[in-house]
């Protein structure tokens, strides 16, 4: 159905479109800023951080700040790629909704 | 966070965005209809039309044509002001990834 074509499965959850977002904005973003900027557990951001990972959107660096371990999440190009054909995608379906 | 404030969970799958916008443009649809747009299996369809019927945003008249049982789906009020908001919410989230 061309409408939907195009839109992408790994978005389809308005978490990972708010993940995505900030990581694309600002290149990247650690686990503390994602998790308040979404008023997320932690769970549920690892969760979907995972995903994107498996999907090869983001990819994570662990140190330690202190003696707090830290994890970082930086968008890679494939997930840049990825995120800017949905956010055409979700464009042309609501230009049929409202056409 | 605001961005994604707004989207309706009811609506991040695509197949779901893809039968409302069917049943908002043309009030109605049937089943075969529905499946043949969409392309899909009888039980997706019918798991994606009975989430929407649970959330009051459809509902279904089952009756016979000939001897062949049929079953039509038809938005409710509620649907429509529902994917209304939702359309406005993916529109505010697109405003803000562009600017």
């Amino acid at each position: 159905m061309a409408i939907i074509d195009g839109l992408n499965k790994v978005f389809e959850s308005k978490i990972r479109l708010g993940i995505m977002s900030v990581l694309v904005a600002n290149g990247s973003a650690d686990f503390a800023t994602l998790k308040s900027l979404l008023e997320l557990t932690d769970g549920n951001l690892a969760s979907h951080t995972r995903s994107l990972e498996e999907a090869g959107y983001l990819r994570c660096e662990k140190k330690f700040v202190g003696r707090k371990p830290n994890t970082t999440y930086i968008v890679t190009e494939s997930g840049r790629n990825a995120f800017a054909a949905h956010i055409d995608a979700m464009e042309r379906f609501l230009k049929e909704c409202r056409g």
